[in-house]
């Protein structure tokens, strides 16, 4: 066998090793029992354990020295040069890790989720407060361990893990021209808040319907459940075993019916990058998406381009009108899609509309990197929080659990996770303006039903390259451009110019 | 730390990857999606194959032989004594077995499973036949490994596995005397098979009353629901991933109402044991039940001794009355309780009466031996179980779903696995006429709905010391005699003369 098989080998068992983890988190977070929690941890740490000291083990670097002269023979663009080229940026951020450090940061993690439902559910910031703390402190660790790249920040080390080759630099200046533009539009939109209400949302729309309604629409948009499933989870989320084995979670509530729906919709966006991965690629560096922006913009364009677009709902007016014939009673076409689209600072961000989404994200990015920086401690968190809700969406959260706590992210170690969000929306509409000049047919297919050509563009355009190429240069593949703010502005712009008549 | 402390830390690792597997496992019998079948088979071989190299590492060896001598410092009743005791006897074994045919069988038989529940479900026994012939010369493999015992037989190897120190020498005398016994009282009661119908138990029971009668029941009987789930399953089955987080599954069948109430009680005592382990043997090898004989004992107790008898019934049966109002109209309890304890020859084991049950077990018990020995093909198999059957029970099943592909047990390669449950339920009547000279008011309690008695008496007999003992030394210490039939015979003697006023 050669070289590159061996690597491919050792490779594929240390997957298999954070796919059995991926496994035990799904598990934490849809039907573990509440005293599993203690050893859950322990499992989990020693499973990040294991696969990290087979990792950097000088076996692994010896078979990728040799796999590298291997790919050296091979194509500039082919896959076992892309394969070397990920292994080795993988090993040498690893190889700088102490496996202490893995571990520690794996139980805190796998710990401090559980406190942290139990904070947001009580609405108990101090009692997540010191998990923070810790968090905050490996966090810090870690990327000291990594190292800060001259001119760099510590956030720059932690992003990078998400977004390859995304800085703090690079990412400033794409928030102040949103903020430029979004701030403004917010405003505008809020001077005319009579003309699109939300209220039809807010009616009871029966739980079990909705989970009914939401599966016939997976369903019918290509989500296939004999390789995924839709479960319960307090934050929604998508996680995957193999490439046969896509799963995603939502939430239901019964006065608030684009929760469950768009959550399953922006789930089943992730979904289809991990199915539509080529095959040859499982448990290889290759698989699974190349990062959280790009898997963001997937999430983003069937939950928003598509799933609160007026061609979607053409066809599926009707079909919710069936489902929920008293809440829909009096209820036009017209109005149900302007009330999905309703622009209204609040304070949960997975429900914040398109406009003012990616103020949440800014919120999050700045007071990431105080954090980080010790300019802001955990303590003063929440009042800060607070204040910058005020200052960007001119409302104050009641309650910490509509506030600092409603995320899962900062919980389970994701630190420097959030910009990757504002990423993805921007890309979405990007991508999507590029199917359309592909698919002239798009909104008619929409309108009709058929989702095939829109699920194909995206499978071969982005999909099926798995992480073979870094993100910057799938978009310029994707898109033709690199990525830019330019579409997603002119869409909201024409969106909400069209729906708030200004 | 001492070598103890490490060697300690070492066999966590090793255990945290088992119970991994375990969840990984559950996760396959209950939620997986059919596509995820392929990868996940790779994800368990991954964690068995690291979980055995770590085993039979060097550093075991060197760490468990300095424990050894921690160990011979200590008393002669000592948990350290015991844990060396164990870790060595499963070290010698692993250390024979090649890590290729741990991984080839845990990947064979997690493939296999999927097989066989397709096969069940088609009634194509072909389908099924090659994995059966593959998962045999495995087993064969695996005997020849570890060696089979001067007198003794390939069988024996797999049993020491489920039953340390039972052989196929010993059980033959056991199941002679049973098959002295049963098949005349079985015989004597077909006689008047007119005096007791299960007729009210096949009419229509509400599936999601059922589970929630069951969950009832479950809770009542102290079942923590915080440290453990009830979920459907093609096979009821208990797991455990910490002594915290023991599931256990049920099926439900609309006509057929005792299958997921004492499918329940059944697993129910199963998760009992792993509960009632004490807290500090967790993750150890003193951990966890000592044997599959012992668990089944608790498993047959809670569904048998206690949920079949009268007592129990004079509590729940208005509360079952309450819960199926139709189907248990114009029934009286006294006409209940003999028909849940029906005795009549029938094809499916996990299904079968008290006195039949045995039968059921002696068929796999003869036709794994001739397997195991190429005495008896795989294709040939489906004939000699018939014909088994019309020999033991005078039945003979009209489809291959009613005969050989019934039980779980061969697809995950549980050869060798069976006779633990007739261990299991002749253990069973012995330890409840132990408790019952132990506990003057038992029947009383089970009349009035107090548990907690019965429950301590087994945790404080037998529970708490998990592995601490082998199988026949907890016998004689839980009931102070050892291993014997008398109680099982004298117990189905009197209760079915009754039942059947023979």
């Amino acid at each position: 066998m050669s070289s590159f098989q061996n690597l491919k080998t050792r490779l594929a068992d240390i997957h298999n090793l954070h796919m059995a983890s991926a496994v035990l988190g799904w598990d934490q977070h849809t039907y573990m029992p509440a005293q599993g929690a203690p050893a859950r941890s322990k499992q989990l740490g020693t499973l990040a354990k294991l696969a990290h000291e087979m990792f950097v083990a000088p076996e692994t670097l010896t078979l990728l020295a040799a796999a590298e002269s291997e790919a050296a023979a091979t194509p500039g663009d082919s896959d076992e040069r892309a394969f070397v080229r990920i292994a080795r940026r993988n090993l040498d951020k690893s190889t700088k890790v102490p496996t202490s450090l893995v571990v520690e940061t794996t139980e805190v993690c796998s710990l401090a989720d559980g406190i942290w439902a139990q904070a947001r559910a009580e609405n108990n910031y101090p009692a997540f407060a010191p998990w923070l703390d810790r968090i905050l402190k490996l966090k810090r660790q870690y990327a000291a361990a990594i190292g800060i790249p001259a001119g760099g920040v510590t956030y720059d080390v932690l992003l990078d893990d998400y977004e390859e080759g995304m800085t703090v630099a690079t990412l400033n200046p794409l928030f102040e021209t949103l903020k430029q533009h979004l701030i403004p539009l917010v405003a505008k939109i809020a001077q005319h808040k009579d003309r699109v209400s939300d209220e039809p949302l807010t009616r009871d729309f029966d739980e079990p319907a909705q989970e009914q309604f939401s599966r016939t629409v997976l369903q019918e948009l290509g989500y296939d459940f004999t390789r995924g499933r839709l479960d319960r989870a307090v934050h929604p989320f998508c996680t995957n075993f193999s490439q046969n084995d896509v799963r995603i979670t939502t939430r239901f509530e019964k006065n608030w019916m684009p929760g469950a729906l768009f959550g399953s919709l922006h789930e089943m966006g992730h979904a289809f990058y991990e199915m539509g991965v080529d095959p040859a690629y499982e448990a290889t560096p290759l698989g699974g998406g190349v990062s959280l922006g790009i898997h963001e913009s997937q999430s983003r364009l069937w939950e928003n381009l598509v799933g609160r677009s007026l061609p979607f709902w053409e066809r599926h007016f009707p079909m919710l009108q069936k489902a929920f014939p008293t809440p829909t009673r009096s209820l036009t076409l017209e109005n149900f899609w302007r009330a999905i689209n309703c622009v209204s600072p609040s304070f949960i961000r997975v429900e914040a509309d398109e406009v003012t989404y990616n103020l949440h994200i800014i919120l999050r990015f700045e007071m990431e990197q105080e954090l980080l920086e010790n300019r802001l401690s955990v303590n003063d968190a929440p009042a800060a929080w607070n204040d910058r809700m005020k200052k960007y969406l001119a409302i104050t959260p009641p309650t910490d659990r509509e506030g600092i706590l409603q995320d899962v992210h900062w919980s389970g170690g994701g630190i420097g996770y959030f910009p990757t969000y504002t990423l993805g929306t921007v890309l979405a509409s990007q991508l999507f303006a590029a199917a359309r000049r592909a698919l002239p047919s798009l909104d008619s297919d929409l309108r009709t039903g058929i989702y095939s050509p829109l699920r194909e563009w995206l499978r071969t355009r982005l999909h099926q390259f798995g992480s073979k190429f870094p993100p910057q240069q799938l978009i310029q593949k994707a898109t033709g451009k690199p990525l830019s703010p330019d579409d997603y502005l002119a869409y909201l712009q024409q969106k909400f110019t069209a729906i708030y008549a200004l």
